[in-house]
């Protein structure tokens, strides 16, 4: 049933059945937040263990003979550069761990770009009318950090398997005030999407117009499945390899969706010359970081592998709640042809395309029914979805009888937009 | 006996006898680093009971009910804003807790007033040829922070009471171009030096010509006493009340020198119109900081008595050693007058004066003899100490017993290099 070929009659009538069954949910006053991807406490409980991982009686020597305890050891402890980089296949020696943030990795490598320059350049805060490429619908906090130091925002399709890259080579290769794109090639924030080879290879083999032009390839999900058997995208260090282009690439990993959102470990993966210079910027902001946190990851996990087992208790949490999603919006959107959305196999997001128009809407009808979603836009550079067409569902932090609820109203909200819109009042 | 009253025969019998000792202790081939202020294993092991603290049954939910586990309370939890508000007698909602490092803190405050400007004024990379005021001797990485911004290093002297008054006032006050001045109010890196109250008063008295400049106040060492009943220094946020001026601090605090140096707790306490800003900023950068670590260290203390009272264990590891220094000083180079040093009540260093233009002798003597010390130089901006004189001893980390071989040879280089100074050979 095709809403578009109702009568205004019979959408009079739906509305108004829409409506009461609104009513009757905002009746029930629900509490919920999915605005952010939050993992839930039952993810932080598989963690749990980790708290008694390090006691007094143990040594927080590394193997290098560096004390956790004390100061220094600036691109962190041997064992977990070799943990991260086991995990990456990369070189440990390309591999940097830091605190707990890898968006604070992110803005420190904007940062040194802008107040010093990379590659022998000029700092960027001298060059002017500068911008980064965001493909779109994207992460909003990524598009922050670029906007925060003045770079302009061009947004980028994305396709299903990955940014357009006939658009991404013409902006790249032919206009030297780009500076830099943000990608998300696993799962990405929030379409899901994983880049296929093609795409990493076509990245890989981009010859900028300026030389200190970087891909921040945020690889937040890049062991995140809720699978059995996922695909294995192409590594862009490999591609790299193939096309000389390793100085093009900053790689970003943590472990905030691993162990502790709050407490866990990140790290950027990049070439030798490009962390030379890192780590020498980054020596003036610090005298190293938390290593006993990182000392902790390191005996918990034990190895890469260890990580990928903690991983599949991930995603036997996660998968039913995707499930639950995926199946409402199945059953209660797709007879009435109401928007389409992705089937991730993993990740933190689905990514809801509403009808023309609707979103915002939709965002607000649910707000007003005591569910908060991801501001409508947020995936767009400034806020701003041409379509407002774009919804973020982070699905992750509600339990799945709370999810069921939401998805309930969620539903009901698409089709009080859609019938809203359709009708003449 | 002055060194400078000798006749050329009785100096050259000198050099040959200082030589001869000198040689013997480079044969027993030590090797020490004193170049960093950096806690001893022993103190380290004084928090070793903090690594018990949290374990897998405990709660991590913040009395504000924040799960310390997830994203968020990009501020710091509020126990551990407390806990810091408390041991500065500041509101704890002008308290900022972050990451491992108040140095990154610092760091933090520059790049914003560099990229984006403080105040409503124009960010400082569009402002030309800036200064930053560093009292002399100081401390290398606060120069190098606002070096790398490329900020001018004006020095000024310090006095037996904190910095000269006078020459702060005068530039501060007349020049709009000067934007800062780094502190350490009690303990001085390196002299030892806490500030009088009338200093303390005037620095808030001052009436900056630059509506952006700021006063970092790094109070690393406020807690950091080695004798019973330290002087207790006037608060500069009670004399800032005095003069409505509590917009010009910053005051910086860690438990880097309290807990573990590499994984402690760091914040910032500044006026709710400065928090404000930082706040927001920071929030580009990183959803929040550790909080887990944050919790580990309230629970670990309880309350500030709780934190003073580990200090005394401190005070109890460090005394001892403090003494060694002095009485070496006193016994081998007072008789020849040769120098003069500081006796610190507290704090991680004494700083040494050496005959001009002896120090970087001295630094060259004791490395080839296999101790490190702190450059010549270090303790001034550019490292360019104009009299060659000042030397920084750290004696926190060596055990009482290495430091007595290190204050033997330390003596001694100072001898070799004064008297090579003297002879005409």
């Amino acid at each position: 049933m095709d809403l578009k070929l109702q009568s205004q009659e019979a959408l009079a009538a739906m509305l108004k059945e829409t409506r009461a069954a609104y009513e009757a949910l905002q009746d029930k006053k629900l509490q919920l937040n999915m605005a952010r991807g939050n993992p839930s406490p039952e993810q932080l409980a598989l963690t749990m263990p980790m708290m008694n991982t390090l006691t007094a009686d143990d040594s927080l020597i590394t193997e290098a003979n560096e004390d956790c305890r004390n100061y220094g050891v600036l691109g962190g402890i041997p064992e977990a550069r070799k943990l991260f980089a086991e995990l990456l296949s990369v070189p440990a020696d390309e591999v940097f761990v830091a605190g707990n943030s890898s968006l604070q990795l992110m803005f420190n490598c904007i940062q040194i770009a802008f107040t010093h320059g990379i590659a022998g350049c000029e700092p960027w805060h001298k060059q002017e009318n500068l911008k980064f490429l965001c493909p779109v619908p994207g992460y909003d906090r990524h598009f922050a950090v670029a906007d925060y130091f003045g770079l302009q925002l061009i947004p980028v399709p994305m396709k299903p398997d990955g940014p357009d890259m006939d658009i991404v080579a013409e902006y790249v290769e032919k206009d030297a005030s780009v500076k830099g794109i943000w990608c998300v090639p696993v799962y990405s924030n929030p379409t899901g999407v994983t880049y296929s080879d093609e795409v990493v290879r076509r990245f890989a083999s981009l010859k900028p117009a300026a030389k200190d032009f970087r891909i921040f390839w945020d690889n937040a999900y890049c062991i995140h499945h809720i699978v059995e058997n996922p695909v294995q995208p192409l590594r862009i260090t490999d591609a790299c390899k193939e096309f000389d282009s390793e100085d093009m690439i900053y790689q970003f990993v943590s472990t905030s969706k691993v162990t502790f959102a709050g407490a866990g470990v990140a790290a950027v993966n990049m070439s030798k010359a490009n962390l030379a210079q890192f780590t020498k910027e980054m020596g003036i902001q610090t005298i190293g970081f938390d290593k006993i946190n990182q000392m902790r990851h390191v005996r918990f996990f034990g190895d890469a592998a260890g990580v990928l087992t903690h991983m599949k208790k991930h995603a036997a949490v996660l998968k039913p709640k995707f499930d639950v999603v995926i199946s409402m919006l199945e059953t209660e959107l797709a007879p009435l042809g109401l928007g389409s959305w992705t089937v991730p196999q993993g990740g933190y997001f689905i990514s809801y395309q509403a009808p023309k128009g609707c979103a915002k809407r939709i965002v607000q009808l649910c707000k007003d029914a005591g569910v908060t979603l991801t501001p409508a836009g947020a995936t767009y550079p400034y806020g701003n979805d041409p379509d407002d067409s774009n919804i973020r569902i982070a699905p992750t932090y509600p339990s799945v009888e709370a999810l069921h609820q939401t998805m309930e109203l969620f539903c009901l909200c698409v089709k009080l937009a859609a019938i809203e819109q359709l009708v003449h009042e």
